[in-house]
């Protein structure tokens, strides 16, 4: 980011009419979107949402509320525009684009990008979820991806993903990479039981220690306890960067991928917007672990990339005070 | 507010293709919307904000940042369209109306709507702050701008005030409504020192000993030690919730004006939103005083009703979310 960007906008911010930092953290955000995108007067519309679909081998373990088939239903949702992230996707002007990574099973659709690397990772509790080669590939997808949307225009991304188990390998990731206990980012999913929870805590405590991934190594534990959407994710994540471009991270899922790019490269934290702080107890752990502050605590637990599109007003708004608000001068207004 | 409405919408929102309660306060934004529109479809675009304006004779005591005049350019700037209320405005697309009720200077602008009391309140260490008939005036003049609003077609409306003092003058009310310290209720408004903050808190508790106002009855509160814009504030809420129009409350100025409106009818805080929680201290305890927990915390101390703005698009999002998402059934997706 530009550190020149950032000192120009905090004192051109001082001249406008309104008391010095009187509007808090849309002030560092309106800093932190001129550094990231070299701009003075940067813009974040419009703005683009991938959605990152893969499934999960260890759903097998009976870690999950839904059954494995909504994956490839809730996908035909986004298509026909029927789901959360479709709504609030257009009420930003968003253009959003649903990417297969990694889905159990087969949509024969236009409206679909298709890059899938394999049906569903391997349940890793008895294997890696994924070999080294198929983690490479979707990091790459996800790169891709996100590389298509910028080059049609989009000024922010928005990351989402869907697929049922992925708050299991999350949870595992999340706990491998910050040193905290897996109880203590295990959550109730898509609502489990506590007794469910328990189990699910117990299978990827056993996995952790069958997986044996080493915690200083990101891409050793993405391979070994990840899914397709979230090393796209990251893949996503590291080439918006890349083209300056801020992104918006949506919940816990979205967070554990965005952790492994930021341990792969920590200057990729400056790119980031945490979008909201879900009910997983574990993302407020991966979002302090990478020093990001939510923008929104709603309660949301659904993923698709929802917490991080209603968020998206927040930047926006952040980037229209810097372009619109008038200066002291011009409004011949008195300043202290 | 509808009872009926509510429990209607709280089942239709479990057949929507999402786990029951993943989008967390979305959906008790839904029902509560429902409940006060008594629609089962709620809308609540087009938003409208009003901005009242008025001065505060209590600025003769040395509370404020900046001096008074800053409260009719900030108007002229309103009107210009170059504040930050304007810029959040254009954002969500609402309609925005300037009404003088007690500004201290003269502004001759047809885009103004003059409905002025005084010439700002009497300085309240000295006497009351309003006569009851001013007072009385005062609350009319939101009341009727609130309906003159909804009557052009509104769906939410968004308060919003300016007048230099008047974080002295809410500091005093909601010390005296919830019975905290004063000390507890002043913050740096829009940027005092610490030693000018023990000046005002020192003030606001001599003035609150001298005018000895009557807790229980929030009219008396409202005329010895308020403002012309906090009344208009409670008359425009008081005349929303009766034409059963959700509202936004911006910061602990409009609240404080919330909390007379609540005091005289308790029902209208089911009408009433917190757009945010802003950085002076009193606000957080006149929210918790009413019951109503912000939608964002951004660490804004700026007014206007930009905190109100910035939350709107959630409220939409909720409106959007019940109208639009596709049912499990609909979508062919399998429920748990």
């Amino acid at each position: 980011v530009s550190k020149e960007r950032i000192t120009e906008t905090a004192h051109y911010l001082d001249t406008l009419t309104k008391p010095p930092g009187s509007l808090g953290r849309l002030e560092e955000i309106a800093k932190q979107l001129a550094g990231i995108t070299d701009q003075g007067v940067p813009q974040v519309s419009p703005p683009g949402i991938l959605v990152f679909a893969g499934d999960h081998g260890i759903v097998e373990e009976g870690v999950s509320a839904f059954p494995q088939e909504v994956t490839v239903q809730m996908i035909r949702n986004f298509l026909d525009g029927g789901a959360a992230i479709n709504v609030f996707a257009r009420q930003i002007g968003a253009s959003l684009q649903v990417v297969d990574v990694g889905a159990a099973g087969e949509i024969d659709d236009d409206r679909l990008v298709t890059k899938k690397i394999a049906a569903g990772t391997a349940n890793f509790l008895k294997t890696d979820a994924m070999t080294e080669a198929q983690m490479e590939a979707a990091i790459l997808a996800g790169a891709e991806s996100a590389n298509t949307m910028i080059a049609r225009g989009i000024k922010c991304l928005i990351v989402g993903e869907m697929g049922i188990g992925n708050t299991t390998a999350a949870s595992a990731l999340v706990a491998v990479l910050t040193g905290c206990s897996v109880e203590q980012t295990v959550g109730h999913g898509t609502g489990i039981s506590a007794e469910k929870k328990l189990h699910k805590s117990r299978i990827i405590e056993e996995a952790i220690r069958l997986r044996d991934p080493n915690p200083d190594n990101p891409l050793n534990v993405l391979k070994k306890l990840g899914g397709y959407e979230i090393a796209a994710i990251s893949g996503a994540i590291l080439a918006a960067a890349q083209a300056g471009i801020p992104v918006i991270m949506d919940g816990f899922i979205c967070t554990s991928g965005a952790m492994a790019a930021v341990r792969l490269n920590p200057y990729i934290k400056d790119y980031l917007f945490a979008g909201h702080v879900s009910q997983e107890p574990g993302h407020k752990m991966a979002l302090e672990d990478i020093g990001a502050a939510p923008l929104l605590d709603l309660g949301l637990k659904l993923g698709e990339g929802t917490g991080a599109a209603l968020a998206f007003p927040v930047l926006e708004a952040a980037a229209r005070m810097r372009s619109e608000m008038a200066t002291f001068d011009e409004a011949s207004v008195t300043n202290k």
